[in-house]
C-alpha cells in the first residue's frame, strides 16, 4: 500500500466532515492534474485491418515498404516524350513529332522512345523507357494519325512522377502515436499495407453512483434522477477512442462501492467514477480507493469551476477519475483532464483537435480570484465578428450543456470579463 | 429518359475528344453545384436505441415528455429553508434555526418545513414542502445537533431547481436535422427517451473504375496501381456519417461500367464513381450515366482546381458523383461537394464543422482567374501568429494529402495570393 494513502477521519453522522489538512494539500490545478497524467502509458497494441484502421493510434512507425509510384508516372493527358525533342517550340515554330503509339492503362508500354518520336499517354499511365516528360495534350495539335506538333517546350520530369517520387521505400511515413484520417488511409492503401500495429482502445470502466440514481429505461419516484451521467460519459468515452464498460449504478454504501471499484479495475483499464450527489460520498469513494492494493491518491479536489470535487487517483498502473455528480461539472472534467488522460492511454500523441476560436464576449461575467472558472457559450455571427454568449443557469440544469457550442476559460488571476473583450472559445467536438 | 440527357459524339480513337458545346455549358461554379445538392432528400428514418445514437441526425424534433426535474431539487449542499426565515441575516446577526431533519438522497422527504425550521439536505435531494430555497453549508454553523444558524440571506428558489425548470413537459428540446452530442444524450437519458427516430445512415455504393486499378490486397505489376481511392472513399463516407458499399474495380469498358452503376444504384441512396485516369474513360461514364433510366446530368465539369473532372448526375432520385482519379483532386472534391450531399442524405441541418481558421499565408501562391482554386496547406505556429503553408507537390503526389492539415480558397477572380496575406484554412476533420 502506498505510503501517499490517506486516511480518513470518521465522519460526524449528518454533518459535512471538515475539510481536513489533506483535502488542501490534494486540492491541485490543472496544469499540476495534466502533469500527473504524463505518468499513464498507453494499453497494448493489436494488428488491425487498414479499413477498420479510421481513427485508430499508430503503435509503431509506419516504414512505407516500396516506392511509390514503383514506375514514372503520367500525371497528365498528351505524349510522352523526350524533353530535349520539345526546347524551342512556339506556336509559331512547333515540334513535329512522330507519334509511335499509346501507352495503355495498367500496361508496361513496349514502346521504346527514340528521339523524335511521342507516345499518347494518359494520366496516370507508366512512361516508356527513353521518355522523360510528358506534354499536355492542350499544347499539341495532331497533324494525321502519325504526326503531332507540340507548341510549348516542357522540362524533364515536367508532369511526370519519378519512381519513388511520392514515398521511397524505406522511408517513414508516419509517426508512432499518429490517429489516422481517411487520406492517410489511402496512402497506407496505395502502399498495400493491408493491416498495421495500433494501440488497443483502452476499455474504460464507468460507475455510476448514488442512492437517488435510477437506470435510464426506469421511471424514476419523486427524488430520484436517471443514470445521464452514465450515458453521456460512455458516448464521451467512445467519442475519444475508448471502449465504455458501463458497471451500472452502485447505491451510496462503501462495501457495495469498493466491490464495484474492485471489479471495474480488474476488467478495464481506466476507471471513471460519476459522483451521486449525497454529502459525504465523496468521502466514501476516497476511502474506497484509498484502500484498493496499489492505490495513490493523486489529486483530491481541482482548483476549477465547476468540477471542484474530482477525484484523481492511480490504482497500480490504472487511473481512475472520480466525476463531479453535477452532469455539467461532469462534461467540463471530461473536456479538460478526462480527453488527455484517454490521450495517454490511446497513445494518441497528435490529437486532432478544432483549436480555439477567438470570439468577443456578449455580456460580462464574474469570476472568483484563486480557481479557474470554465464558463459554458453558445457562439454566434454579429455585425461580420465572432461572439460568445455565456449560457446563463446553475450548473444543476442540465439543458445549459445541450445549448452550448464550448468553454471559455477565465484565468485565476481575473475577477471576470467585460462584455465585448476577446476571449478564445473551446468548441465541443 | 430525360430531355436532358447528353449524347456523346463518337471518339476518335486514341484522341481526345473534342471539347463539346454541352460540355462546356454544363461545367458549373461550386455554388450552382452546391445548389443542384440542395435537391436532394434526406434518406428515409429508423429507430435507435438512444445508446447508439452518438452522430445519428434527428429526423423529428425532440419533444419532452415529462417536466425535469419532476420535484424541486437542491443544487447545493446545505439547508432547505424558508427563504423569509434568512432574510437579514449577518455575519453578526444569525438567522437562527431549528434542524427538522435530514432530506435521504432517493426519497420523498417526509418533513413539512414550518417556519423557523431547517432540514439538511445534499446536492441533488429533493425540497421539502413548505421549503422554497437552499442555504449553502459553508454560510452556516451547528450550534448543536438541533440548532443551526445561518450568516446570509437566500432569496426565494436560490440553489434549487424548480419542476420542470430544466426541461418543460411538451417542450421541444432539439429540432429535426440536428446530430446527437454526447451531452445531447444525457439530457435524453435524464427524460427516459430510450429510443429516437433518426434519419438513416446513406448507404454510399463506390465503384472504381480504371483498367489500371488493382485491389490493394493484390501485388500491382508495373504500370498499375492500387484501389486507393476505393479505401479512402470508403472511410470518408463512414467519418459523414454514411455506410460506403465497396462495389469494387469495373475496367475501362462501356458495359461493364454500365453493369456496375445499374447494380450499384440499385442497391444504395447514392453512388460515388472514382474515376480511372484513362483519357475517355469520364466520356465512358457520362454515357453510361446519361443512358440510365430517368437519369439527368447536372454538372459535367467544375469550374474548381484541382477537379475539374467531376460529374454530378441525378438517376431517379439518387445522386450520382463522378470523382476524378487523382486521389488529391478526389480528396478536395470529396471535401467541397460530397459532404454537402451526405449533409442533404443524412439530413443533418446542424453540421458540425470546426470554422475556417485565419491564418497567414507562408509563401506567394500563383492562381488562374475564372476557376475557384483549392490549395493544400499544413498549419504551424510562429510569432505567436498562425502560418499556413502551401504543401508542394502536384496533385498526382498522394503524400502531399498526407502531409495538408486543410485547404484554402482562391477566388476565381484573384491570380494569387502573396505571402503574409491573410486567408481562411478549412481545416480537414
Amino acid at each position: 500500500m502506498s505510503d501517499r494513502r490517506v486516511v480518513c477521519a470518521p465522519r460526524r453522522k449528518g454533518w459535512r466532515s471538515c475539510p481536513m489538512a489533506h483535502e488542501f494539500l490534494r486540492v491541485k490545478s490543472r496544469e499540476q492534474v495534466l502533469k500527473e497524467m504524463e505518468g499513464f502509458s498507453p494499453v497494448g497494441e493489436e494488428e488491425v485491418g487498414l479499413l477498420e484502421a479510421r481513427d485508430r493510434v499508430l503503435s509503431r512507425p509506419l516504414v512505407s515498404p516500396e516506392d511509390l509510384p514503383p514506375f514514372p508516372r503520367a500525371t497528365m493527358d498528351g505524349f510522352a516524350v523526350r524533353a530535349q525533342d520539345t526546347f524551342g517550340a512556339t506556336q509559331g515554330l512547333p515540334s513535329l513529332l512522330r507519334v509511335a503509339g499509346e501507352v495503355r492503362m495498367g500496361e508496361i508500354p513496349e514502346i521504346f522512345l527514340r528521339p523524335g518520336e511521342a507516345v499518347r499517354i494518359s494520366t496516370g499511365g507508366m512512361l516508356p523507357e527513353g521518355a522523360n516528360a510528358v506534354v499536355m495534350v492542350e499544347y499539341t495539335q495532331g497533324l494525321d494519325e502519325g504526326t503531332v506538333e507540340v507548341y510549348r517546350p516542357v522540362a524533364p520530369n515536367e508532369n511526370v512522377v519519378r519512381v519513388g517520387e511520392d514515398v521511397a521505400s524505406g522511408e517513414e511515413i508516419l509517426p508512432a502515436g499518429w490517429s489516422l484520417r481517411p487520406q492517410d488511409m489511402g496512402l497506407l492503401a496505395g502502399l498495400g499495407l493491408g493491416s498495421l500495429w495500433v494501440h488497443r482502445r483502452p476499455l474504460v470502466a464507468i460507475v455510476s453512483t448514488g442512492d437517488e440514481v435510477v437506470p435510464v429505461c426506469e421511471t424514476p419516484g419523486l427524488g430520484q434522477i436517471r443514470d445521464l451521467n452514465g450515458v453521456a460519459l460512455a458516448a464521451l468515452v467512445e467519442r475519444e477512442g475508448g471502449i465504455p464498460l458501463r458497471m451500472g449504478i452502485v447505491p451510496d454504501q462503501k462495501e457495495r462501492l469498493e466491490e464495484a471499484c474492485r471489479e471495474a479495475i480488474e476488467r478495464s483499464d481506466c476507471l471513471l467514477l460519476s459522483g451521486g450527489g449525497a454529502v459525504g460520498a465523496r468521502d466514501y469513494a476516497l476511502e474506497v480507493l484509498g484502500s484498493l492494493q496499489g492505490a495513490e491518491i493523486l489529486a483530491h479536489g481541482l482548483a476549477v469551476r465547476p468540477g471542484k470535487p474530482t477525484l484523481l487517483a492511480r490504482v497500480g498502473s490504472r487511473p481512475v477519475v472520480g466525476l463531479p455528480g453535477h452532469p455539467v461539472s461532469a462534461l467540463v472534467i471530461f473536456h479538460i483532464l478526462v480527453r488527455p488522460l484517454l490521450d495517454a492511454l490511446c497513445g494518441r500523441r497528435y490529437p486532432r483537435r478544432p483549436p480555439p476560436l477567438r470570439a468577443r464576449l456578449a455580456r460580462n461575467i464574474v469570476s472568483a480570484q484563486g480557481r479557474e472558472d470554465y464558463v459554458r457559450v453558445s457562439l454566434h455571427e454579429e455585425g461580420g465578428e465572432l461572439w460568445a454568449r455565456p449560457v446563463l443557469g446553475s450548473s444543476g440544469l442540465i439543458r445549459t450543456l445541450v445549448q452550448a457550442d464550448g468553454l471559455i476559460r477565465i484565468d485565476p488571476r481575473f475577477e471576470g470579463l467585460y462584455r465585448g473583450d476577446w476571449v478564445e472559445v473551446e468548441p465541443f467536438p
